[in-house]
């Protein structure tokens, strides 16, 4: 029996509360089944040396997780002095996920950083973070609208994540850390609700996996993130 | 007038909620106001170095902010790749206070680390970090005690903390982000519910102060501290 | 016109020259036509703390790129003092594609490193660099077992690696640094010859790709693994 | 009986060496008893960013051992690559004071820098700095203004440090490293000579302690600082 | 007998294959026998801040060795996240020696830096890769006049550089790693082909040594530079 | 003229005075003329892994210099997080030649630190440590013969170290900061005082040398190095 009683198909109870902190241009927390992470999105107004006096702007995003989010403390990357190669490879995937979610040059010449930050860790951070950011990026360049600094909202893409796994030979969406640590195949998916690919990353973990497989967990991955698409719509009441 | 509409003594509502978290031995969210510090306390069979064969245990701390926990954006440590001066001073701060709270020798030879990861910050984090830290601190030893890990509860002296400032001439308790910004003399006090002092820690921000100043701060603050003991004792049942 | 006067489907051409230094177990030099990247293996008899007392080996991968291998100087990351995320993404992909081409168990307690260091770069140097490793980390083994120091080869899975992408609306495999830059769509892919995956990264460029470009570039990669697992196997002389 | 034969509330034999470097625009060398700290002011004609165009200077301050002033060889911190919390906390600490001893928009737009080096440890090692830097920083301007550079001499506030404890009970003023290791409560003071306080830091070592304690050794120190004040004005000949 | 079958002031084969790499302005692969250095020349339109404004050029070098380029696998610099002081130190030679092989002034406002790759070391992999970065400069200079993006030429002084040593007591050139590591004296020497000297580093190993080896071992060094040097003009055609 | 009044041969006033620190098993404290250093040797009763088990002792060596030893202010490396190149160079050169000087396996399992911390810098700074110490070397053994810790004291090659240069066409020896500014050619020469070697770095500066130029530097550095020689052997009373 799955977590939450579920089906093989069916993800975690979803969560998406937004404006959870005060000074944030747009903030919100995700929660899929245990996991839960505190999404900030924070405006500048300049852009990154590589965009400057193009008129662009810039999405980007940092993926930390709290010492104790996780089943045994893990070290601070603050006070190892670095982060590691995982994290660094999350927020390089939250980060392009959300450019290809909105239209740069809409933007301006400003930053949109988005800070994920795990407060408690059961499987699936990274697709949280995903979905969750794009809920505090709207939320954000609202915010700037309404204020007039934006005069139009930029063109947006709705994006969601959710990890697909084999588990004991079967195909489930949204593994929790138990179904995670033991799946023989791990697919990670950034699509939007009508089945258009933002990003894949699949890994065999403990078994090579054939073309239907993948063609399998495609199906699944891209059922998930229909659903997780209009919850993000209802908490935008778009 | 003051934040929440209240006197130069009187603290931000204050709340403790307990067991926050599901993966540590002890946690609790604290806020003073809308300063918001998420504690865990962790547990680890194993002490550092100078303690090995000694048969005693050990408290230690760490503490972080967010990066959007502040009114703009501030840098992540991690990404960085260094914690700042303040960041050390303050958890060298609270690990020192915790011991003081606890009797070390009574743990056994395990290592409780607290982790203070300020969420949201609007002055006071360390203080707010210290109070509910202790918190934590006894939630995991009672885990511990009621899974017979530790067979006795270690002796306690319950300690909290808060801010003191001189602002616009005038003594207050548990400064915000705006009178703190602002405030000519700023105090730092840890304290048991009875008045005896942990640590004390007085700068003349714009204006050196005189003994009488330094006395009003004093009085100011631990009773501010016995109301802050009484709510964790709420919190803890005891 | 493509590089090397060649169709959508096809690689550039393949160069595999084994034994190309002198102190490694196992070494190769791969070129996937202007991409030029030196693969040591070497083979410590220790593995890392996590496999301590069981008995197993351990496989992993250090990728480096020099300074000038690049269009434009890039910083050495040794005088920089830290690796980019996409090095230790790189490194760590090399790693677990090369985990799933052997039998962990079967190598006895030992660690294999296989250090990928691109000493020219033109698109597809991560590809090029698990398709020279799998013949390096072969050739350490046959090394090992002629010397008596490994009694049995152990089982053996040949795996491959090729970038997909897509460029001007068309599905190619292999693409030079020129195309890389202009796909809207870029895949990696890492599988065996008989077409089981072990990795598949794929990201939307600079436009979302549906399910069927996902199918042409699986089918796409596919096909051209199985000719550079056979070019493998012609040196490897299997 | 306490070192160098004094009374509970007497200072080690003070000693201020004015000049002691060639090259620094200020410097003196301070002893307290067998502590012993190299201290030199550094002007330079720039202000650090958030004073830029505010037409204010600023004073700050950097410390450090010698790795073997102490009585067993500490790792030397730039081996190590990083300073240790509590480096960083006392070169704030250090660097508060002085910017409270002087009225900054009267240094014009140029940085003072108080290097503290610290030659041989005894205990007392943050206040024999504090104490030396004003010397130094008083020093450092007065051959500024002689060399026609700083037109005006800046309002100056004298100041100094000293540690007080309680050991064995009794309240004590400048421990030496013997006392301070054993101390039950370790407070540190800098103050004016008239009384007025820049800093308390106090810390219960082994034990909580009360008002009248705190009153008590607030007494003694500012008493000591009274004399360490008039030590200074005797070397610069004010 | 020595390797490669040589005589004691014979250098090992000594081969420089230009314009090895296709990106850089210049580029050389040196062979000291079984030492191979990979050696690049990028040109920047930029100088250090220390020279800015002042119309002149700069030349600098990086220095690195491939982790298994030695006989055991070396830690990986990068991955380390600092260079070794051994490292440092020869980057410093090697730029020195190339500043004192062209008239800076000449260069125009631009930086020639010189990245040295070790693929496979066997001894003298500093001396190797001098004699191949003169090269390398050179290839890299001409390149740009005849661009006609510098006008003339710089003046240049051809330079080459090799070790000596006393092994056995014996004055011997281009000691190979087995010979190195026994030698009683280590000496680099960088020199033109006329004897005038640019650098020399000797060192006791493991006997002190008289001004008589002293001399015996320029005499021999000298020599071998003649034929360094010769070797450089064949390859660049002058 | 020449500081000091004196001629070109000629060394600046040297003074070496023992036992300047109280925790320190040898200290000295070395002048060469304005160049003030402080040399510490710590003694640990434990050796470097290349060493365990093999009944050797160690010499190591660690440079450091204030940050306003020199004529501005140079920026602390604990403070930047690392060591420069010229300071990794110098205290590599200070170890290897303290370690020609004793006989290793006569130390026991021990390590000697010699900690040099440049004061005031006027030139010369390397060979000024070189020559303190071998001074606090001796001294620090001494203390442990005499306590019994080491039966026997070591054998000694006294060794002392001197800058020797050309400027303005005439070779002088022990160049201050001036002359080391603008010398032609720069050479350090560590010896012992009947003239054999230990280690010689000579450097083109500004113009290349020939043979003639080098005997006449190695001639003044041997004659020079005797003196210093001999003023070691005063102090040591030996």
């Amino acid at each position: 029996m799955r977590s939450f009683n579920r089906g093989a198909l069916d993800m975690r109870p979803v969560t998406l509360t937004p404006a959870i902190t005060r000074h944030a241009e747009g903030s919100t927390q995700v929660e899929f089944g245990d996991t839960r992470v505190l999404v900030t999105c924070s405006v500048e107004e300049r852009v990154p040396p590589h965009l400057m006096g193009k008129g662009s702007g810039w999405v980007t995003a940092e993926y930390g997780m709290l010492p104790r989010s996780t089943h045994t403390r893990t070290q601070r990357e603050a006070a190892k002095g670095k982060q590691t190669g995982r994290t660094l490879e999350i927020q390089r995937l939250i980060g392009r996920s959300m450019r290809a979610a909105v239209d740069l040059p809409g933007l301006g010449v400003r930053t949109f950083t988005l800070d994920c930050d795990v407060l408690q860790a059961d499987g699936g951070t990274r697709t949280a973070s995903i979905t969750g950011a794009y809920v505090a990026l709207v939320l954000a360049m609202r915010k700037l609208h309404k204020a007039g600094v934006m005069p139009r909202m930029p063109k947006l893409t709705p994006i969601a994540a959710v990890s697909v796994g084999v588990v004991k030979g079967e195909v489930r969406v949204d593994l929790d850390y138990d179904e995670d640590s033991t799946a023989d195949v791990d697919l990670n998916l950034v699509a939007t609700g009508d089945g258009r690919i933002v990003e894949v990353q699949g890994t065999a973990e403990h078994q090579l996996f054939d073309r239907k497989t993948m063609d399998a967990m495609l199906d699944a991955g891209l059922a998930a993130i229909r659903q997780l698409t209009e919850a993000q719509q209802k908490v935008l009441g778009a």
